[in-house]
Formats: C-alpha cells, structure tokens, sequence
C-alpha cells in the first residue's frame, strides 16, 4: 500500500478519510504483556538498541489494538547520548549520569551524524517496515530541543526541572548555544529517520508548558520551530506535540501558518472547541483525551470517544489520540474499547 | 493603624494606593538566613504549631525585605492532619505517611473544628499581630481541596499525582464526597483565621493545572468557588491562586464575577495582558514574575519589575509577587532588587 493513501497521512494533510484514524503515545509501553515479557530480559535502552526486539515491540499495538499506525519504540535520551551525555538506568527509566552543569559541557557536545552514532533507530524504522508489510504507516519522532535541555541539565525525571528553569534567567546565552546543538541534532536526526522510511514524524515538547509565558516563546516553541524548518519539504508530515500550552494556542497556530506545519497534537488540558476556533482547518488536530480516561468503566470510556469524535467531527485532519501517553497500568481493554468506539457505525 | 488603609488591602479592594504594594509567596521560608537558624533546631512541622518560632519566622521578611505583608508561616497539609491523616516528615518535606487508598478512609476523615484542632495555626495569626504591631497586615492561607487531595491521596509530592489523577475518572462520586469534605474542613480553618485576625487569605490550588478540562471545572474550580462562596461577607479579601490555569482565565473570570471574588493570582505562564483583558478591573490581579527569573543578574531583574509595572500600571488592584513560591536557593539581595525598584520614583 502506498502509505499517502493510509487513512492517518492522509488526515494528516486533511484530506478525506473512511473513518478517524486512531494511534496513542507511547502504545509501544508497559501496558502490553508483549513487552512487559521483553522488557523482563533486558534494559530499556538495550531494547531501544536492538533492531529486532524494538520493532517487535513497535508492533505489537498493531496485533493487539488493530491501530491505524505504529510508532517505534525508542526513547527521547537516544540523540543525548550520541552527543557525548552518558545516559543510565534508574528507578524511573532512563537518565543522564553526568548532567551539564556549565559552559564547558555544553561546548563540548558534538552535533552527532544520526546515522553513523544512532544508526539503530534507522534500523528499527526498516525492521518495522518489514513487520508490517505496508498495512500501516511507521511514525518517527523525537524530543524538542528544550525538553532535551531539562534531561541534560537536571539528569533525572523532575518535578521542576529547576536547573534548567534557573539557566533561563541565569545565563540565557549559554542555555540558547545548547538549544541551538540541540535543535541541529534533532534536526538532522528527523531527516534520518525520514530517510530510513518514517512516513511522518512527531516532535514531542513535553515540558515546554512549564515555562514562564516569555521564555515559552524563547526556549520552546522558537527551536521547534527551527526544527520544523529544517524538515520544511522533507515530504512526511510533521506533528508537534506541545504539553501544557493550553495557553500558547495563538502563538503556536501563527507558527503552524508560517512554518506550514502539517499537525498540532493537544493535550488533555486543551478545550477542543478553542483549539478548533484557533486553528480552524489550517492544520491536523490529534489527542486531547485524558489519558487517566481510561480508567473510566467502559462505557464512560466510550462516551468519552462520542464526545471527542462529534466535537472534532467536522475538522477534515482529526486523529484519535490521547493527551498523553498511555500510563502503564492501563487495561488494554479500555484501549480496545476506544478504537472499536472509533470504528463503531454512526 | 487600621488594616483597611494599609496598602495591600487597599489594592486588593481596588482602592486608589500611593504605589504598588509587594509581598512574596512563600517569602517565610529557606532562603532567609534566620528562618535557617531555627529550622537547624526543629522539624518543619513543630516550627508550624510552636506559634513564639513560627510568628518569628513570619516576620523576617518584613524585617528583611519590608514587604508590604506578611503571610503566616504554616503549611497547606495542616488542615489534613487535623481530618485524621498523619503527616510526616520525608526528605522533600512534609508528606502524608498513611495516604487515603479507599472510600472507608475518605468516610472515616472528620472534618475538623479549626480552633479546636489547628488552634496553634490562629495563634501564630496572634502572635504575629503582636509583632507588626499594625505596621502591615497578616494574611492567612490554605490549599484548595483539589491540592490537598493530591497529597492526601498521593502521599508525597510527586510529578504526576497519578492516583488522585486515575480516581477523577475511576472512581469520581468517591472523590466529590473528600472534596466536599476538604472543602468544609478548608471554609472553616479559614473564617477561623480571620476570626483570629487574618487580614486577608490566599486559596492555593497548586496542582489545579495538570486537570484536563472538564476535571478542571469539576475538580479544581468548583471546589474552590464552594471555599469562596463560605467565605462571602467575612469581612476580608479573598485570594483566589490556582497555578497552570492561564488556560481556564475566562472561567475563573465567570466564577469572580458570580462569587465576587476579590483578587486573583496569576502565574509565571499567564500572559499578562491576556489577564487583563479577561478579568479587567473586576477584580485585583496579582504575581506573574517568574520566581527563577531571580536568578537573572540585579539590572534584568529590576528591568523586569519595571515592565510588570508598566503592564499592570494602570490597573487599580495591582498587588506586585512572583508566579509561584520563593525557590530555597534565591539570593535575598535580588528580593531586595524587587522591592527597591517597586519603590522607585518613576
């Protein structure tokens, strides 16, 4: 099949679709017995590392849940660490063993060539596409450069990340020459996986929204957007995924219009019907259901998919997905509920 | 001096003042050197009920900073202590040791007579005013329900709230029956600390934000408006703080209106101009410097005050605080910085 004619690119430059198309973050995770049984034998980032088991993984979702995509299994740290960050393994997944802590370290990070350093994701995005033999589209992604940074800088998983915050005001000219390493990297690490097939690709902001509303436009959406440019005519859609910019909305459609960027994902914070007035039709809309949602009973679950379905009935880009990722103890039954809920007729 | 022609409760009521008037959240706390001394000697908890040491610790950053106000030293997990739910002490500060994990835990919770129970939280009020000695007024404060639930249910702070988060969804009439019950416990320790002298009170809703929407409104702000609403006729203004709402500002605006709300606070992430279109004069608006941006080298600092001043100049309820809490490590001559430069003949 040719992948301009899956149902989710082609919701993705809005064109008319069957029905919505549905794919969740993170539906490659713990919630799947598959993974949990590889997970068992080995550490994450060996499983990000090796080709075979990552893109069985990236599967499985399609096995289990019947979704319209598969997005590889692999982690935001992946280009840290080909940048000369030592990522390691603690209670809470991966982190940084050696965060940045001055000028020196940041200079020191190199722009690594994506596929001579990170070369395994590339190989995952070819072991999908074999797995899947053409029934779906494979999505690429990445971590935006400021979300990185909070990594880089603070080491493990934070409620605050408050070195990076502190850096903001602290030494902002220093905080933007990482910025600028990081947003090259992710850049050419994009193309990459377009190169090795991704049929679109997501670019994941996910602490851009604690941010003062100044230095949201400083340090998150300004290197987003110079990725999105670096992608500009990469012929893949680009889908930015922004967390708590529920109140960025206008400033990030005036990017979309100038950056021509294809989709925009909304968290579950977002009230779909501003989001619909600020961005009209001039891009895809995906997400917005809560992802604690599907701890509901099934038919709140259900009713929760009518709602969405009739509020963003009209857009001609919708695509199903959560605010966020799907949390681990989820029952794959309440995801069941929601792509059948989809499907059902209406 | 009469409290109703101090300058905080004059802005606050939207009274003409002689300039802006300026305290700091969380302005009793780590980053003072006397606050310090004491804490070596005691938990933080026995510093909340000795009310000698806690009103001590009050009034340091009057002595320090010559604030405009000062806020009572006490914590937002006080009220549920008194409920029946033990706090401790972990590294990251007062957590619950026996978090609720069902609804016989929630039935069980008492709502508590706040003299009776918390009486050291209005003797520290008390014994605050006999150290001010009419120089400045005294606020009192509490979490909102939302917040205290996190942690009631949670346990210790965290970055998700994952249980309170699932149980909006898994199990909402369970969480509407602890909120009703925080709610009255919260209504009652606060018309208990204006009763004990309270000039006026802030409702701290830190964890509001990371709501979807709708749970937004029926988790966050309805509970809050409830408070309010108890609160109508005590004779003291009413502080509304619900941080990561700069997304829900036309709700909050609607419920100001309805409830008559005096003040609201607005974060780091709110733009300013935004709130001012939204709330208008309708009510005082308060905060908005992000707290890390202390970090910033004296002269960005004072430029920053300067443009807050500028933004707000014109409103007749402007109250001058940061976004959130004093972060520990802020150096006191850069609060200095912002005071002096409120001061400042422009």
């Amino acid at each position: 099949m040719n992948f301009q004619d899956s149902r989710l690119i082609r919701a993705l430059r809005r064109e008319p679709t069957d029905r919505t198309p549905v794919w969740f973050m993170r539906q490659a995770g713990r919630y799947l017995p598959g993974y949990q049984r590889i997970r068992a034998g080995m550490e994450f980032l060996e499983l990000c590392k090796n080709p075979e088991l990552a893109s069985e993984v990236t599967v499985e979702p399609l096995e289990v849940l019947d979704v319209d995509a598969v997005i590889i299994f692999s982690d935001i740290l992946v280009p840290l660490e080909a940048m000369g960050l030592p990522v390691e393994f603690g209670d809470r997944g991966p982190c940084m063993s050696q965060p940045l802590t001055d000028r020196a370290g940041i200079d020191r990070l190199s722009i690594p060539d994506p596929v001579e350093e990170t070369g395994f994701v590339m190989d995952v995005i070819r072991a999908t596409h074999q797995r899947v033999q053409g029934k779906v589209p494979v999505l690429g992604f990445a971590g935006a450069p400021w979300t990185l940074a909070c990594y880089a800088l603070e080491g493990s998983p934070s409620r605050t990340f408050a070195a990076a915050q502190r850096m903001v005001y602290e030494s902002p000219a220093d905080l933007h020459r990482l910025m600028e390493k990081l947003a090259d990297t992710v850049t050419s690490y994009l193309l990459a996986q377009v190169e090795a097939g991704a049929n679109a690709i997501q670019l994941f902001d996910s602490w851009g929204g604690m941010l003062g509303h100044q230095a949201f436009e400083e340090f998150s959406l300004r290197y987003c957007r110079r990725i999105m440019e670096g992608l500009d005519g990469c012929g893949v859609p680009r889908i930015l995924f922004i967390r708590g910019a529920a109140s960025h909305l206008k400033q990030i459609s005036r990017m979309v219009d100038e950056v021509g960027i294809e989709a925009v994902s909304l968290d579950e914070m977002t009230r779909p019907q501003q989001a619909l007035d600020i961005f009209g039709d001039r891009c895809a809309l995906q997400g917005n259901m809560p992802p604690q949602a599907l701890f509901a009973p099934e038919e709140s679950i259900r009713q929760r998919v009518r709602d969405l379905l009739d509020v963003f009935g009209d857009h001609p880009g919708h695509v199903f997905n959560l605010g966020h990722g799907i949390l681990p103890p989820t029952p794959v039954d309440s995801l069941r509920a929601v792509v059948d809920e989809i499907r059902a007729p209406r």
